[in-house]
């Protein structure tokens, strides 16, 4: 596994060979042909037109890396649905005291281990709390997709910063830029 | 949950009101949005260029849906990859006698867990018989992207066909038409 000119930001060496950039960046520069698809899903999934600001989705996006322990999407998400839910006028606990994302969540984290777990139950308590049929659906896409793109920056070994400041910069690109401006993801 | 004119193909009725189609397909068909790149992905996927024929990664796609128990894409993705192997001239048992396919089977396996349980001998077999960094990265890609269409497809307990037809129907349709062809998905 002897793969010369990459930084060893985590001690980490990737399982193939990629361009020196963190996390999916590396794998969305380096595979161009399925980077379009992956961009065009969180645009549409994370900014499209939605029941769910864009804070609350990136909320969602965020505690499922979280869950999942995907330190570079956690860290990513989190700082981009701080940025979005400060714009939105929300504080950062708005997860934790709105009955709605509660219960968002809580189907997000069902969907996380296994879709078939999710009940009829979790989908009442999310209606009765203001959720609609797009609200409950991007949540569940929200939890499955980042299921994969954990999996996709994990299951390579790519690198992870070890520098704050990378995430910071790297978040208010997405908070403000989106997800469809190349080459950053 | 009172959802009139949607057929009880298994019992289940979907936690948000579909279109009276199976799986996926009435997902991509009420959500076309995020329709687009899904498709889009699983084109690029499944079917773009790469080291590994259309047979070997839908034998990947079949397996990971198997092992998630996701009846639907299990079922589906067996058919198309079963077609697609018999057009590549290969028995079915492909996946269980090359040692390729055995080592990427267990590099996926290991995706669909935890993405960081892969490990550099799981590489380095998967090399030595023969795979490259595209064959890696795809294997990866292909098991994380089914952990994804598994959990939406089960998340929102979508239909499943009760008539082993229909998969074979919509298999066939797949495995020639690919992934771009409205609205089968």
């Amino acid at each position: 596994m002897d793969r010369p000119g990459e930084a060893q930001h985590d001690g980490r060496v990737p399982h193939i060979n990629l361009p020196d950039l963190p996390g999916i960046v590396g794998l969305l520069v380096r595979y161009p042909r399925t980077a379009g698809p992956l961009n065009g899903l969180a645009d549409a999934l994370l900014r499209g037109p939605s029941s769910l600001t864009p804070g609350e989705r990136e909320t969602i996006a965020a505690y499922v890396s979280s869950r999942n322990e995907c330190a570079f999407c956690a860290e990513t998400h989190g700082a981009v649905a701080r940025h979005l839910l400060h714009q939105e006028g929300r504080a950062e606990a708005h997860a934790q005291t709105d009955p709605k994302m509660r219960a968002l969540l809580c189907i997000a984290e069902k969907v996380r281990v296994d879709g078939r777990s999710v009940d009829p139950d979790d989908i009442g308590l999310a209606r009765e709390h203001g959720a609609d049929d797009k609200a409950i659906h991007d949540t569940v896409l929200i939890a499955a997709a980042f299921c994969m793109f954990n999996r996709y920056v994990d299951g390579l070994a790519t690198l992870v910063p070890d520098h704050p400041e990378a995430y910071a910069r790297h978040a208010k690109n997405l908070a403000e830029g989106g997800y469809l401006a190349a080459p950053e993801g």
